[in-house]
C-alpha cells in the first residue's frame, strides 16, 4: 500500500466521509440474500425515504455512482415516442439531455445562463404535454440552486425528474411536498459517504409508467424492484454492493442522529461563513445571489490574485502544502472559477477557516 | 449499527474478502482527479492486466457489479444490424442474450444442457459471420467450466466476448493467449474483494469497433477511456468509486503476492477436497466430469438426505448454527442443487473441512 495522504476534500465531491460511514465499510461481509443483509437494506431504504422526504416504496441505492442514478431515472420511463423537457443551466442538465437522447426520447432543451437557476415559467412553457420534465436542483458545475415547488405544482401529467446529487441532505429536497416523481442522488456529497451508490426514489405514479423492457438490463427497475422491495421473497437480480450499502446505512444514521434539519443548517452555516469570507476578501461569487448553494460555492478567480501562480498551480499548491482539494471550473469556466464544496463530514467551520487562511497565505 | 454476524461465505459470491482488501476500504478518501488516486487507479489497471493475462491498454474496473461489466462489454460493440452468437448453458449466458437483445442486436442463441460446457464446434457453426461470439467461461449457476481456446482460435473476424466473473483468479483466463477481445469479471469471487466493481478488458481490435454513441452514457467506453487511460490529462466522466478501487487495488496485491498460479492452485486444491468429500459422502456432483469448476461446486441434494428438513431449511440451519452460507439452485434447479463456492479468502481447507463436518452433522 502506498503512503496515505489525508486530504481535506473541498472540491465538488467526494467530500470527507463521516468516520462512522468509513467504519461500516469494514463490517463483516454478508451475502446479498442473507436475512441480516436484507434487514440492513430495508433500513437503509427507510432512512433514504426520510432524507428524501417521501413515502415512495421504490426508494433504494442504485448500484453505481450518481450518473448511474441519472440513467436509471431517465431510461426506465423515457424512450422513442416520448418527449422530455430538460432545463439546462450547467454540465449535469446537459448530461441529462445526452442520456435521454441515447434512450431515443425527443429532448426539448431549455437553456439558462450558467450560474443562474432554472426558471419554472420558461420550463413549463416549453412543451404543451411532455412525458416528463427534468432538471437539476443543485448544479454541481455552477453552485446554483433551482427551486422545485412551482414546477412540481404546475407540471400537469408530466413526470417530474429531479437530480438531487448535490442537494440531498444539504438543502431541503422534500420530494412529496414538491410533487417530484423520480429523484436520484449520490453518496459522496452531503450524505458524507464514499462515492459508489446512487440513492433513487420513484413515485407510484412513475412506477406505472416504467417501460416493460427498458434498454438497460442492469438498471431495469422492474427487476430491481423485485429484489429491493420484494417483502419476504427477494428475487436475485445482481449482487448488491454489500460494503457500500453498509456504509450508506451508517452515513444515513449519522445524518438522522444529528437531525436532517440540523445537518441542513450546518451546511448552510458553513456555506455562509465561506461565502462571506470570500466576499470580504474581494472575490466575486459566481452563482446568482439568492440562488447560491451553501454546500457548493462557485467563485471567480481574478487574474493576478495569486501573483505569478495560475489558478491550477494555486490549487495544486493547496493540495500539496495543506492537503486541501478545491475543484476547478468545467466547460467554458475551466480556469476561471473554483468550485468549493463543504459537504458531509467536510462541512465544519474549522475546514472553512483553514481554507480561508490558505487563500490568504497564497494571495499576492 | 446492528449486531455483526461473521459469516463463512460459501455461496456463489460474495466470498469472504481478503483482510487486506477490507482494510483498504478505510483508506482516507481522495478525489477522483487527485494525482495520488490516479496513481492507485493506474496500478490497479496494471495488476488487472496481469491477472487477466493481457496487455490490453483499456483494462479497468467498471463502476458497477459484474452485470454492469456484462452490459458494458455488450452494448459498446453491439447494436441494431449486428449479429451475436451466444452460448447458453446457464443463467448468465441467458442474461447475455437479454442484454444484447435490449441493445437491438440480433441474437443467435445456442443452448447447451445446464451443467455441461459450451461446445466450440456448435458455437462456431451457428452463424457464418457474426459480429461477435459470446459465452460464459465459468457458469455461476451450474459450476461448469467452458474452454476458450478453440473458439478464440477459430472465431474469424468476430469479436470474442467472455464472461470471466467467476473464473478470474480462480481458473486461468489468459485473454491474449485465448484471443479474447472483451472480458469482464466481478470483484466478489476469486479476487476476494467486496462486490461493487466489474473489471473489464478490451482489446485494441475491439476498441476500433466501439460505437460512436452507445446506448448507455454511464457505460460509454469512448468517454470512460479518456479518464482511465488518459495519460497526463484525465477527463472527468463520472466520479470513480474511490474506496472500492482502493479495495480491489489491495485485493489484487494479495493475489499477485501469493502468485496468480499459486492462487489458482489453492482454489483447485480446495475445490478438489470439497468435491472428493461430497462424492465420498454419496452426493452426486451436478456439472459434467472434466468440466467442473473448483471454485464453484454444484451438487445434487437427494430427497430425504437431511431427514424431514428440506434443502432450504438445511441451508438456513447451516447459516444460523454455523454461520455458513451455501447457495441454492437457480431456475429449474431451485430446490434441487446447492452451489458451494470456495473463492478468494474463503478458499482455505479449514472452511471445506467445516462445511463437510456440518453436512455430516445435519445428515439423517
Amino acid at each position: 500500500m502506498s503512503p496515505l495522504s489525508d486530504r481535506i476534500l473541498m472540491g465538488p465531491g467526494p467530500c470527507n466521509p463521516y468516520p462512522e460511514a468509513v467504519a461500516a465499510l469494514g463490517r463483516p461481509m454478508l451475502g446479498h440474500l442473507d436475512p441480516e443483509f436484507i434487514a440492513v437494506l430495508d433500513e437503509t431504504n427507510q432512512r433514504l425515504r426520510t432524507v428524501f422526504g417521501t413515502t415512495n416504496r421504490l426508494t433504494f441505492p442504485v448500484s453505481g455512482t450518481g450518473s448511474a442514478g441519472m440513467e436509471a431515472a431517465i431510461i426506465n420511463v423515457l424512450g422513442p415516442g416520448d418527449v422530455v423537457v430538460i432545463g439546462v443551466n450547467g454540465v449535469f442538465g446537459n448530461r441529462m439531455c445526452d442520456v435521454a437522447g441515447r434512450a431515443g426520447a425527443e429532448v426539448v432543451r431549455v437553456d439558462f445562463d450558467w450560474g443562474t437557476p432554472v426558471d419554472a415559467e420558461r420550463l413549463l412553457a416549453a412543451h404543451p404535454n411532455p412525458t416528463a420534465i427534468a432538471m437539476v436542483q443543485a448544479e454541481t458545475s455552477t453552485g446554483a440552486l433551482s427551486p422545485l415547488a412551482d414546477i412540481g405544482a404546475n407540471k400537469g401529467d408530466a413526470l417530474f425528474i429531479v437530480d438531487c446529487v448535490t442537494s440531498l441532505a444539504g438543502t431541503p429536497v422534500e420530494l412529496d411536498a414538491n410533487n417530484v416523481d423520480i429523484a436520484y442522488s449520490g453518496t459522496q456529497k452531503c450524505l458524507g459517504v464514499a462515492p459508489g451508490l446512487a440513492p433513487l426514489s420513484v413515485s407510484d405514479r412513475a412506477i406505472e409508467r416504467i417501460k416493460p423492457k427498458p434498454q438497460s438490463w442492469y438498471l431495469d427497475l422492474n427487476m430491481i424492484a423485485n429484489y429491493v422491495t420484494g417483502g419476504g421473497a427477494r428475487a436475485y437480480h445482481h449482487t448488491a454492493p454489500i460494503s457500500m450499502i453498509f456504509s450508506i446505512h451508517a452515513g444515513l444514521a449519522v445524518v438522522l442522529d444529528e437531525g436532517l434539519d440540523n445537518a441542513i443548517t450546518r451546511h448552510r452555516r458553513c456555506g455562509t461563513m465561506l461565502q462571506d469570507g470570500l466576499e470580504k476578501r474581494g472575490f466575486e461569487l459566481f452563482a446568482t445571489e439568492g440562488f447560491r448553494l451553501p454546500q457548493l460555492t462557485s467563485v471567480v478567480i481574478p487574474e493576478g490574485r495569486f501573483g505569478a501562480l495560475g489558478e491550477g498551480e494555486v490549487r495544486r499548491t493547496m493540495l500539496d502544502r495543506y492537503g486541501i482539494e478545491v475543484g476547478g471550473g468545467l466547460g467554458d469556466f475551466a480556469g476561471k472559477i473554483w468550485r468549493i464544496g463543504c459537504m458531509g463530514h467536510t462541512a465544519r467551520e474549522r475546514n472553512v477557516a483553514l481554507l480561508l487562511a490558505a487563500i490568504d497565505e497564497l494571495s499576492a
